[in-house]
């Protein structure tokens, strides 16, 4: 019997990794239209224009009296202008007639100004009894009025491609009347697991078996960094079958599997991928996921991820996330951190960077690893912390960043 | 004509807003069963405990040689013993023989451990030809051997509830062979706008009239937020549409109103409020947004936020989102800060707590804010900052903590 087994022997530093996959994507072009209701915290495909003013008239920046304001230079609290009361002019209506020297308007926020006036007195600042108002203040042209267009202008470039449309943003989209917008296409990610011994949940467990785990936490990442994951049915570890797997995902824009890129015979993937198309790295210097392969395949990112659990999600939180948004046209993202000192001493592996899971406990970082098999090393974890290739021991105490999930 | 106008008087602090919102908004307890694939970062309605052992067999944590630990004892690269290779074992795969003293078995990573092995040496510590496996290190009993649930033990209590789940907890649902799982409903919150001003986008304007707003900002951010975005028509100013619109929206978990609870003489919302449950707040010393209202209608939290975009979306971020966690039984949110200069000096209203927005522009923050009124203070602005009730100026050059939207 020939053992065929390959070792990964040569393995690159995480940046170069990071350096070769940036280099080898590219945002998504496609563009959606969708309603208002779905646009948020999706990415602006094209410039918005505003084709109207907002708002659409000059209106009552508070509750008053609208007034000519030279009506009311010199009044004070003891002497006391009175005016005349002609119209009340609520929000959602027009006045009826110009305001004359003497005249006022009880107006509301945001009701328009009537011709003739050009400025409110704030209702505080007054007294009315039947039609006479008595005026306690003077106020200036303009004061206390919004002019036509103070918020945004006719023809203004309101929003810009590649804005993500937060809450403040769409509602610029409905101040300026849209009722759908374009924003770049989500990515479409592939999802699949690899190996004769992964079995879907739901399905008993014969000898030697496990449940399919990779796949679900790859798609809870990737529906939390903008692209949309599509699941595919495990393949086993025949050429035949991951070479149909790969053309399957090829309707999608990337490829993630996982599983079958460590140095096993049945390790088949880097076989599939390089007869179909290019594999640009396999290996990195990273503790744990060092199993890890990415390349090219019908034009499109394909991601060879580590088959145990928790080296598949470090890995996918450090290289899978990153490309995924820029693929997606989203801005970088860069975990939550919390600086605390560590409660106990790590030994780490010099010459490879290690990404270390720990849970924080009365303000201090507790160990949460226990092997690159186990997904409780992530589930039980807050967060983990990032130990430098040449670090080999991180000292009880010492102050660490943590990086939470 | 008499004027009715009611001023907001007495405004609260926004503490005590705060305190009174919490204590008058419970979780949601509804579960909703949902799919595994849609299960991500919803909370968990019920304590999970295992009923398999993950893995469910000892395997190999190793490429390499499964062995009996004591026929290596002593071996070196300078005089390796040398083992009888008797089968391959792969994934997925369980051994056909016993392993006898002097045999060995190639194995993969993930691999059941034969029967009669305890050890497994890495394929690097190993040089195979024909059948003969030269081994060069010593191996200890369970030395690379991932023990049988080592992970996740049957009966263990994997995850409780309240956990939010992340993608590795997903990933624990699915190591246990789960399909579905019970979580907290998300909150339905009917969201409306009121105001004989405010129509629809996609409609014509009117003289006097303008586009909904905070309808859509407000949705945008409960859809962040863990709630469910119901949005209903425009009501219009008199009691019977806001009654029938409180009504209608009786079927929802929250209701959320904006416009109407300032002091013109239109703003009904209150007294809609009051004549089917009550008011438990009006006024709040914030700027922008003193004109919000909180109470409750038929067992159910009413906000009755700012008419104004801005106030609206800014009270929405410091009131109602963290209310909707709470009822959604999500952990506390904040905001992302950055510290940094700021770049001009801010004159604030003493005796109001004031939110600011403000662009971050080669790393100093440049006040955004042009008025309450503006969508574009907000839409323009990368977060915001808070300048304490007592504070009447922040001078230029001063650090700021800037909370990003």
């Amino acid at each position: 019997m020939t053992t065929r087994m390959r070792p990964i022997r040569d393995t690159i530093p995480l940046s170069e990794a990071r350096q070769i996959i940036h280099a080898n994507i590219t945002p998504i072009e496609r563009v959606d239209h969708v309603p208002l209701e779905a646009a948020h915290d999706r990415v602006l495909a094209h410039d918005v224009v505003s084709t109207v003013d907002v708002p659409p008239f000059a209106r009552a920046a508070m509750d008053g009296y609208a007034v000519r304001a030279e009506d009311t230079f010199g009044t004070s609290r003891s002497e006391p202008v009175v005016l005349r009361c002609v119209e009340q002019i609520f929000t959602g209506q027009i006045a009826e007639r110009t305001l004359a020297s003497g005249d006022c308007a009880e107006i509301a926020t945001g009701a328009p100004i009537p011709p003739g006036a050009d400025a409110v007195v704030m209702v505080e600042e007054t007294d009315a009894g039947g039609q006479d108002v008595r005026i306690f203040t003077p106020v200036y042209p303009r004061q206390n009025v919004g002019r036509q267009g103070a918020d945004i202008q006719e023809g203004q470039t309101v929003l810009c491609a590649g804005d993500v449309l937060t809450p403040a943003k769409v509602g610029v989209l409905a101040a300026v009347g849209r009722t759908e917008v374009g924003v770049i296409a989500r990515p479409r990610v592939a999802i699949l697991s690899t190996g004769n011994e992964i079995v879907a949940p739901g399905q008993p467990l014969a000898a030697g078996q496990l449940y399919d785990v990779n796949r679900f936490t790859i798609a809870a990442l990737v529906e939390r960094h903008g692209g949309i994951a599509v699941e595919y049915r495990t393949a086993s570890d025949t050429i035949d079958d991951l070479s149909r797997a790969i053309e399957e995902c090829l309707q999608d824009d990337v490829l993630v599997f996982s599983g079958g890129s460590s140095v096993g015979e049945r390790d088949l993937i880097l076989d599939a991928l390089a007869a179909r198309g290019e594999v640009l790295f396999h290996g990195i210097a990273v503790k744990p996921g060092k199993p890890m392969a990415f390349g090219r395949v019908g034009g499109r990112p394909f991601f060879g991820m580590p088959g145990y659990p928790t080296s598949c999600l470090t890995n996918s939180y450090a290289l899978l996330v990153p490309a995924l948004r820029q693929i997606a046209a989203l801005p970088a993202w860069s975990p939550r951190v919390v600086t605390v000192p560590l409660g106990a001493r790590i030994i780490s592996t010099t010459g490879r960077h290690q990404f270390y899971t720990v849970r924080i406990e009365d303000g201090v970082a507790v160990p949460a690893f226990k092997s690159s098999g186990d997904i409780t090393s992530m589930s039980r974890a807050d967060g983990y912390i990032e130990i430098a290739e040449h670090t080999d021991i991180v000292e009880k105490g010492e102050v660490v960043e943590v990086k939470l999930f």
